[in-house]
């Protein structure tokens, strides 16, 4: 299948946003070779094939560049509809709703954790934390409407607001660690904190999000990098 | 059709990204009530059907509110299907590029205008002014990726970039009396300053996107407003 397919994908192992396309490949059992770059460098095929953004994820389809990631899940969802899965659901208004939730993610998600990622000073990684918090009870509750009783936010199965969070499961995770509290807990998130569990231990899932401990580590690299990269503040 | 199409627009006719679903309304020959906000207010539906946002547009189709711009025009176009207009492409690949720009157009333009409607300092504004042009020339290109030579980023027909690009061109001429630089002219964008000649005199936009002047005095509304709910910077 895998040179039919003729899938190629651009990417970071510790890259949220490449989580997201790597898990419907796997979801919808399309092969594909992930060509990874080395982090703080951009391959000359990354500036070649997203010369706009020049960030990861980029997925390569017969020769054809896709960028953004949830831009790649929908057109993977519209490519293979014979996998069995369909990531985004049929009616067009739980699609709508879908899309806002990937949307409020994009929206929140990475501002806010971005404190912890830089030398931020205590009163913007406390603004951050409580903004974190925010979102995430947001989120549970968006999971109440989503999911109707079910497993995931795409109800039975994995569809597209799991992938859209759940692709930031490891980093929220390693954010508890690095800011010493709890985003995803039985008492504020009970709903979200058991999704979290039940989405992470999903066979499309295992073996492409990385353990929190190991994404503490390399968020010791992006902020040395930036140190490295900024005038201080 | 207007009782079987039950659909409600929550908006404001200044607003670019009312003028969206406005416009994908019109195209598709969609009757619809337009409930107009006041500037400054916010309504009890506004509040009641996004409560995550608290903004404009909202549709309500039969009864159920749809949120962000992009994603309306989204379900409208998957939900009246019969119209003989199509939004998006039919092409996945296609899709995906239509997309792309759209959510540059929203990445990029909004808070490149903000200094010029608020009481930013002039380092600001040129910085903007800068940033502005690069976004237009970047869109120029599109332009000539996306249309084929024809007369819309959609082809013969005005599509998804069209009118995510195309509701912000009443405010891009309204910047530039307001900035005394031009956005859109034949010698840095002159593909663009025809595409925008031909998309304001497309019957399903005339009336939609007010005129210069008009946005002009009303930008001086929106920097009183600012001035008044805002700490001075």
């Amino acid at each position: 299948m895998a040179a039919k397919d003729n899938v190629k994908l651009i990417g970071l192992s510790m890259s949220p946003f490449v989580a997201r396309p790597r898990i419907v490949l796997k979801l919808k059992g399309i092969e594909f070779e992930f060509l990874q770059e080395q982090f703080g460098k951009k391959s000359e095929l990354l500036l070649k094939s997203n010369p706009v953004y020049k960030k990861v994820p980029v997925l390569i389809h017969e020769g054809k560049p896709i960028c953004e990631s949830l831009i790649i899940v929908e057109y993977i969802d519209e490519v293979w509809t014979n996998s069995g899965f369909s990531i985004l659901p049929s009616d067009p208004y739980d699609r709508a709703i879908a899309r806002f939730w990937g949307g409020y993610i994009d929206d929140k998600i990475l501002p806010q954790v971005r404190p912890f990622l830089e030398d931020s000073d205590e009163s913007s990684k406390a603004e951050a934390k409580e903004q974190l918090l925010a979102t995430m009870k947001q989120l549970e509750e968006a999971f109440e409407q989503c999911s109707k009783g079910k497993s995931f936010f795409g109800g039975d199965n994995i569809g597209y607001v799991d992938i859209a969070l759940g692709s930031h499961v490891g980093w929220i995770k390693a954010f508890e660690k690095i800011a010493g509290s709890k985003f995803l807990d039985e008492t504020k998130t009970p709903l979200l904190t058991r999704w979290a569990a039940c989405f992470l231990s999903a066979d499309s899932v295992k073996g492409v999000i990385p353990e929190a401990d190991e994404l503490v580590e390399f968020a010791k690299t992006i902020a040395a990098a930036r140190r490295h990269s900024s005038p201080p503040s």
